[in-house]
């Protein structure tokens, strides 16, 4: 495992310096600089997941088959790809969200002398990926493929982004909004596509699969990806923070929390007055309110409870699938996010 | 040509239409509200030249045959797509220079309750591309060329528009690093290749020719490109406002304008220790300073002669062009732009 992430490591500084090189530009040193500067800072920093996540699913698609030096390092760049993605969206996000820190370290609008400069960044991370895979799959049956995915999941993750920041709009902060089915719209799209879906696509299309044939796959992904963002919900509010390695503020940031959406549907009219009073503000008395009645409408049991009726129903999914491999990816998925503390 | 762009209009509508039902996405009223009200703010309210070109190219191209309802269809389409493109910079690009106005209303981000939403928003307008070409040319031959396209032509405009920013970074204003080969590098990359190339490329490639073919129409229209941008660096400074519609404010702005470059190459020492202290700055003594050192050098002549050179080098470029039709595409560029005073 150790080998696999320094393998993954060493194809980072292969794309790297390719985009470095990419002849559609005329670099000048300051710009080249610039760039390097601008994607060590924000694409490798991660815990690389999702990145990983295509080899592991091509190997387990491969069916123990040894992998080739190409297929690993194609499987890797497909793998940075989403890193490249992701850290895209982080950096946009950040600006949006004005945030300050970002895997342990400022943001990168933060900077002295880069600031809003990060936007372009971003666009420039995105425009990254079209790049690596014209270099490296131009030549491959799939390579269309591979763009309307990332196209895709691209569109689809702007737009759970979209519905997540026009519902908490500054002076239109309403509760009475927040529901299981927005919830669920917003994580779905946000999370789910470029999390979950988008590794197993991308080890689909390497083994030669078509993806109108695993709509059912796709569809287990999301579901996955659903749950994954609630237990981040959960360990937001329930987390240990020396674990989960920050101090959640959903409340504090009226967030559409999987929590807050519960504590809506569970609460009866007193308790609905309450959290209408206190949710989104920043002083800690109000914070402690709302935790208070989270516990007096035992959220961490109704949580359990969520965990393993998802986690049945999952696996029963993930069984019901005619292929042993796809069985696999899918089980070294879920095994990977079951219970997780962080 | 009043009819043209009708029917262009008519054709934003349907594609419009078609992107606020698409099935990758699980819209809620608010988010189709947002995105429309977002559409109809940014992308129809410019010129169109860009995406009118698209399909003025691509009626040269077929050298006088009628085009069929659908020819106008997707040509109309892919000059949206252009127009999309340029909505896309200029509502990140008016973020991070904090600009007021655009197209005579207040830029995006100004209106009250979008803010930095409008970053989103910017990203869903580049995302609605894809969406857009994979609808109506996903069965076409040149489907996957027309997705490299797009590709490189925006990674070649956010990397022209990362040598602006970084050049002009706040705090390191360095008027000796301004030179003509960074001007020219700048303009390039950041104009000429979405706004002279692009809508040509696209008629090419709808004619079934293939662009590795056409690296002299290339070259020709990026030439054109630059000198598009040197009329418009000339005309933010000479240019009467009540044509040009604005008043400029590049000298304000300490722009790597041709008008500085060609001074700094121009001037003596005493001149140059001039430039140095008042370009830059927002006084408008400083500013008049700056105006009088331009016609003391005769910059006004200066440009007249490069203009006149310009014009000839490009005519002579376009006649030798083995194709008549594609020479009447160029020529119909150049007819547009040469002597402009706006």
């Amino acid at each position: 495992m150790a080998d696999l992430k320094s393998t993954f490591l060493k194809v980072y500084s292969v794309l790297k310096s390719e985009l470095l090189e990419d002849p559609a530009f005329e670099w000048t040193d300051d710009s080249r600089q610039w760039v390097e500067r601008m994607l060590d800072y924000n694409v490798p920093g991660g815990k690389l997941n999702r990145g990983l996540s295509v080899i592991d699913s091509y190997k387990l698609l491969k069916e123990g088959k040894e992998l080739t030096e190409e297929e690993i390092f194609l499987a890797s760049s497909l793998g940075w790809c989403i890193e490249w993605l992701q850290a895209y969206f982080l950096v946009l996000d950040d600006i949006m969200d004005n945030s300050h820190t970002r895997r342990g370290q400022p943001c990168w609008f933060r900077l002295p002398k880069v600031g809003l400069i990060a936007a372009n960044d971003g666009i420039i991370l995105r425009n990254h990926i079209p790049r690596i895979l014209r270099k490296h799959f131009r030549n491959k049956p799939y390579y269309v493929d591979l763009l309307d995915l990332f196209n895709e999941v691209e569109f689809q993750t702007a737009s759970g982004q979209m519905i997540d920041l026009i519902t908490t709009i500054e002076g239109e902060k309403d509760l009475s909004k927040y529901t299981l089915s927005l919830h669920r719209r917003i994580v779905q799209y946000k999370t789910a596509y470029y999390s979950f879906y988008l590794s197993v696509a991308c080890a689909l299309l390497m083994s030669g699969e078509q993806l109108d044939n695993h709509i059912d796959v796709k569809n287990i992904l999301v579901d996955m990806g659903i749950y994954f963002q609630v237990q981040d919900d959960y360990l937001d509010c329930f987390g240990a923070p020396e674990t989960i390695g920050k101090i959640g503020t959903d409340i504090e940031d009226f967030k559409c929390s999987w929590l807050v959406v519960k504590a809506l549907e569970l609460c009866n009219e007193e308790q609905k007055k309450a959290l209408h009073e206190n949710y989104g503000k920043p002083d800690p008395a109000n914070v402690a309110k709302v935790k208070a009645l989270y516990k007096e409408l035992d959220l961490q049991g109704v949580f359990a409870e969520y965990e393993s009726k998802s986690y049945e129903k999952l696996v029963t999914s993930i069984e019901a699938h005619p292929s042993k491999a796809v069985q696999a990816v899918l089980k070294s998925f879920l095994g990977k996010i079951y219970k997780r503390q962080k």
